[in-house]
C-alpha cells in the first residue's frame, strides 16, 4: 500500500512514509539519551515524525519532560491510553499495554513503519509485528550514525571526563610517591596499600571532578595480564601497575578514559624496555590519527611495530599475550562506541570523531603495560583531549 | 516437532526441549547481571542448557570470566566463531556476526528454542527469527520472576544501599542545622546553599559508604511538585525540601532508596499538617506490609486515608496534585523492579520481597512532602531495612 501511494505521488509521500523512529527505553540506552537529552530511570515511549520528536510522559513526569528534554512535543501518556481504550474497545478504566499504545499512536499519527535501534526490547517488537505493524531494525543497530562525530559541546564534555580521569592519575602518582616499601609491599599512611584502596583514592579524586568511576582498574604484576581484571590485594614493589580510569561525568553523561602504567621501586631492564616500547607504540598510534585513516590501519601499524621490536602477540587463545586487544575505540555517551578502531576496521576516521589510542603489551611473569589517551579528530590531524604526565617509575 | 516428541516421551523430552535462555547484553541489563554475576561493560552472549549456564568470552575476558562469573562453562568466542565459519562456509578468516554465532550454538548444542527477556536486542532477535530459529519472549519480559524474592545476601546488600542513603540524609540534617538564614535563603560555610551544593554534599556522603547516587532529588518549594525534579538554585528558608536519595552500592549493585522532607526555619500550620498527614500515611502503609497483601490494597488504603483527611488528589493531568504517584515499588538490582506496588496492582506480596513505601502529597503554593523507607517482607509482616531520623523542622 505504501509503495503504491509513494509511486503515484512520490514527493509528498516520501516524507509521509519515512519510518518513524521508535523508542521504549530509559536513559541507560544512550541512543535514547542522545535523542531526548532527558534523564529518566524508567523506560518510556518516544517517537519521531519527520524531524519532530515526541515523548510520552506519565503525569508526574509531564512538566519535567517539557522543561528539561529535547522533545518538540510531550504527550500525556494517560490521554493516549484513553484513546487506545476507545480504539480497541477495551473495558473502561483498563490499562492498555505498550503494544496498544504504540498501535494507537500509529493510527492517530498515520505511521506506516517504525524504525528501532538494536537495543529496542525484543518482547515489544515481537508483539508489534504480530499486531501487523511494520517494525524495521536500523542497519547495524545504529539509529544515529552522526553520534560518532561530536559537536563542540560534546568535545568539551569529553574533556571534562578526561580531566576527571587525569585527577585520578594525579592521585595515584601522589599516593605512590608518598608510599613506603615494607617487606616488598607498599604502605601508605600507615596502612598496606591494596589495589582496592588505590581504587578508593581514585574514586574520590574523580568524584571531586563531578564524575563517577565505577570499574577502575588498578592491577599489578600478572593480574594486569587479564586486561579487565580490576586488581586485588597488597600492591607489590617493583611491579608494573596498570591504572585504567574511565569515569563518567554526572552532569553531561560523557566519559573520560585514560590509562597510565606505574611502578613503585626499581624497574628491571625488561620492564623498562616494555614500557618504552608501549610508549613508542602509543606515540606512533597518536600521530596517525587524522581524517581518512582507518582504525584498522592504526591498529596494524602498532601491531607491526611491536612485532618488529620482538614483542610476540598470541590472540585467539585462553591465555592471550602481547598486544591482543584493540588499539582503541570511539568514546562519547558510551565508553565504547563507534567508530571501530580495531584490527581490520575499515571505516575511515572523520573530523569530529573522538577515539582512544591505547596500545598495551602483557606477558605473564613480566606483567603488563598500557598507555591510553583520547584523541579528537580535527580537520587535518588529531588533538589530544586528555592530559596527565607519563612519569611511571616512582622511587 | 517438539510437541510430537514430548507427547511420545514426555518426561525425557521436557528437559531436552525446555527453551534455552539467551542473552546478548552487558551488566547494565540487570537480568544478565543477576544471571552471570559478571561485571562487563560490553555486551556478550550467554545461554542456558537446562540449569547449566554458558558464557562466551573474547580471549582477553576469558580468564576473568572463568574466575569471577557464575557461569558453569566459559566458551572462547573465537573458537565458536571458527566453527561458525565452517558451518556456514564463510570465507576463511572472516568474522561471523552474532546471528551466525547463535545459529552455530543452536546446532552444536541441539537447541530448538531460545527464550529471551524483554530487553533482548530486537535487531538480533529479528535476524535469528528470519534465519528460522524459534525465539520466544518471556511472559511480561520476566526471565527470572524469582528475582523479586531476595536471598539473605541480597537483603544484606540492600541494607548497605540504604545505609548509604541514610548517610546522605544525616549529611543533609547536619548541613541544614549548621546553615544560617540570610535574606530568606540558606547560607552554609559562607556560601549560599543551593540544591546543587546540597546534592554534592549528599553525593560525597553516599560515596563514603561505597555507593553512587546519581539522580538525587533535593527540591524545595514548588519544584518538589514535579516529583522527579532534582531541584535548582538557592534553597529558601521556611519551605519544604524533599530529599530523595537512591544510591547504588558499587560492590554488590543493589540500591538504597529513602526520602525525607526537611524545612529550615519555621513551618506554617499548613506545612506541619501536610507533613504530619504524610507521616501518618507512611505509618499506615508500612504497617500493612505482609505476605498475602497486594500492592494495590496498600496504595488504596493510603490514598483513601489522604482523601479522608481532606487532601485531594488529581491524577491524569498535566499538573497533577495530591498523592499522584505509586505508594512504592520493588527494589533490588534495579531501583524500580517487581513486585508492583501501585494502584490496582493485584500481585500478592511474598516473603523475601523488598519494596519501598513512599507516600507523598504535593500542592503548588504549599510545596511537597514525601517520606520513604524500604521494607523487607518477612514470614508474618514487614521489617524496615532503612533507618534515618524523621526530624524535619530545623530551626
Amino acid at each position: 500500500m505504501a509503495n503504491l501511494r509513494s509511486s503515484s505521488s512520490p514527493r509528498k509521500t516520501t516524507v509521509k512514509t519515512a519510518p518513524s523512529i521508535l523508542f521504549h527505553a530509559c536513559s541507560t540506552d544512550t541512543d535514547m539519551l542522545y535523542f531526548s537529552r532527558f534523564n529518566a530511570s524508567d523506560p518510556y515511549l518516544a517517537f519521531t515524525i519527520g524531524n519532530k520528536k515526541f515523548g510520552l510522559a506519565v503525569p508526574m513526569e509531564f512538566s519535567r519532560m517539557q522543561n528539561e528534554s529535547a522533545f518538540d512535543e510531550v504527550l500525556l501518556l494517560s490521554e493516549i491510553r484513553e484513546g487506545a481504550v476507545k480504539q480497541f474497545n477495551l473495558p473502561k478504566g483498563s490499562m492498555p499495554d505498550d503494544c496498544h499504545v504504540v498501535r494507537h499512536l500509529a493510527k492517530i499519527y498515520n505511521i506506516r513503519e517504525f524504525l528501532v535501534g538494536s537495543r529496542f526490547p525484543a518482547g515489544l517488537a515481537f508483539k508489534l509485528r504480530d499486531a501487523g505493524l511494520k517494525i524495521t531494525a536500523a542497519e547495524n543497530g545504529e539509529l544515529f550514525p552522526q553520534r560518532q562525530c561530536k559537536t563542540a559541546d560534546e568535545v568539551k564534555a569529553l574533556r571534562k571526563g578526561n580531566r576527571a580521569s587525569a585527577a585520578g592519575h594525579h592521585a595515584v602518582a601522589k599516593t605512590l610517591t608518598e608510599a613506603k616499601i615494607r617487606n616488598g609491599v607498599l604502605v601508605h599512611q600507615g596502612r598496606v596499600l591494596t589495589s582496592e584502596r588505590l581504587r578508593d583514592i581514585i574514586s574520590m579524586a574523580t568524584h571531586a571532578e563531578g564524575a563517577v568511576a565505577l570499574d577502575t582498574i588498578a592491577a599489578f604484576g600478572d593480574q594486569a595480564c587479564d586486561c579487565h581484571n580490576a586488581g586485588t590485594g597488597p600492591i607489590r614493589a617493583n611491579e608494573l601497575i596498570v591504572v585504567d580510569i574511565f569515569p563518567r561525568r554526572i552532569a553531561e553523561g560523557y566519559w573520560g578514559d585514560m590509562t597510565r602504567t606505574f611502578l613503585k621501586g626499581n624497574a628491571s631492564d625488561a620492564q623498562r624496555h616494555l614500557v618504552r616500547t608501549v610508549k613508542r607504540g602509543h606515540a606512533l598510534g597518536m600521530k596517525m590519527v587524522k581524517p581518512g585513516v582507518t582504525g584498522g590501519k592504526i591498529h596494524q601499524a602498532v601491531e607491526d611495530f611491536f612485532a618488529k621490536e620482538g614483542y610476540k602477540t598470541v590472540k585467539n587463545s585462553r591465555e592471550p599475550e602481547g598486544f591482543f586487544h584493540a588499539i582503541g575505540h570511539g568514546i562519547g555517551l558510551d565508553v565504547h562506541e563507534g567508530p571501530s578502531v580495531r584490527p581490520n576496521a575499515t571505516q575511515k576516521l572523520k573530523k569530529g570523531m573522538v577515539i582512544t589510542i591505547e596500545p598495551g603489551l602483557y606477558y605473564r611473569g613480566l606483567g603488563g603495560c598500557r598507555i591510553e589517551d583520547v584523541m579528537h579528530v580535527t580537520q587535518d590531524g588529531g588533538e589530544k583531549i586528555s592530559s596527565a604526565p607519563y612519569k611511571w617509575e616512582i622511587a
